[in-house]
């Protein structure tokens, strides 16, 4: 994962750290409510996110006074902390630029309408592919990015263009006001400060993949 | 990104981080090579990636004597040395489990196989998926996971199943003597110790830059 923000230092990157495993509390959360669960303790969700329980309870102080001693936190109450901490207890409005395979899987991925993440407009340059509908949205020409986000208020993009266009799409979804990208061209992008980035290079995950096993082979 | 890695303290998670920062220097260093260069320095390389010339020296320095001062990285070098501390010298096979959209994009996505990943088997549920080909590979029913694992020596799964089957597929991968699981399904699975987890959560991408804008705007 590459993070654009410039400059940051050691504390915005802890923080940086802390919100991952808030996201992963979040998601085990979730499932202890599925299953009917209204408590848990600070080690059951260490254990379910394989990390010790003094370090579920250093993330979680910085939520505020949550946890009740010699009973655990509140799921309901702590997963409305999580999702204000992490800024997705509101909604967030994204576009895809570049519909082939991934956007389709992405799109198709209930997982982000469920946590807030709405796409709400697709671009793409290919003019056989305008007009056409996906889920209810109609794929627009590049051309149009500039007054649909303005119009629709879209906040977020995703990019899923080939690497070779992918910067020329960055500049164009910067130009046209929005305030972060998910990235998963497989290359490096630069963004202007104040635009933020996280990148979901797939190569990188396999390789740290395969360094876990090699260092653990060693 | 989850790390199954029990037990492993604050050294092993720093080796991790630096592994992250190993992959896109490479990603860096590629680009650089694509355009003909042939040397590199550490601010070059931080300015790329956005990180202090400090902290890539330091990294670097993992790698044993390569810098040469005043001159620089030798770009092939580091190249070398990189792809060998993060153990993609070697190919590594994988296999992927549950062929949906998402799975068609990643057996079309290239980079796997320019970095020495290869997707040598498709498993799948289905029966009517079952003997279908995509890209020279057929779709195999789930009871063969075990034998075809064993004969082909694959050593790394793709889980790309709906979330109330990962786990069952994960325990099954791991039976058949898997060593790393990529894991695709928005849901936190378990492994045993000594089988390698880096988990895809494309919500927990989401979240994460939502963080990241709504940090700034405080």
């Amino acid at each position: 994962m590459a993070d654009s923000k410039r400059g940051s230092g050691d504390d915005a990157r802890l923080s940086r750290a802390a919100a991952a495993r808030f996201s992963l509390y979040l998601r085990s959360l979730e499932d202890l409510l599925r299953h009917g669960e209204t408590k848990v303790s600070s080690s059951q969700l260490g254990s379910l996110l394989g990390v010790s329980d003094a370090q579920v309870r250093k993330d979680l102080t910085w939520l505020g006074k949550l946890g009740h001693p010699g009973i655990g936190y509140n799921i309901e109450e702590l997963t409305k902390a999580l999702r204000h901490a992490l800024g997705i207890d509101r909604p967030w409005r994204a576009c895809l630029v570049g519909v082939g395979n991934l956007a389709r899987a992405l799109l198709r991925y209930t997982g982000f309408r469920e946590h807030g993440f709405e796409v709400s407009a697709l671009f793409d340059a290919a003019p056989d592919k305008i007009g056409q509908e996906i889920d209810g949205l109609i794929i627009q020409p590049m051309e149009s990015i500039q007054a649909v986000i303005s119009e629709l208020k879209i906040e977020l993009g995703l990019i899923t263009v080939p690497s070779s266009h992918a910067q020329a799409v960055a500049d164009r979804l910067t130009e046209a006001g929005i305030r972060g990208i998910l990235n998963f061209a497989p290359t490096l992008i630069r963004l202007p400060t104040g635009v933020h980035l996280v990148s979901v290079d797939l190569t990188v995950q396999f390789e740290q993949l395969a360094f876990m096993i090699q260092m653990n082979s060693d």
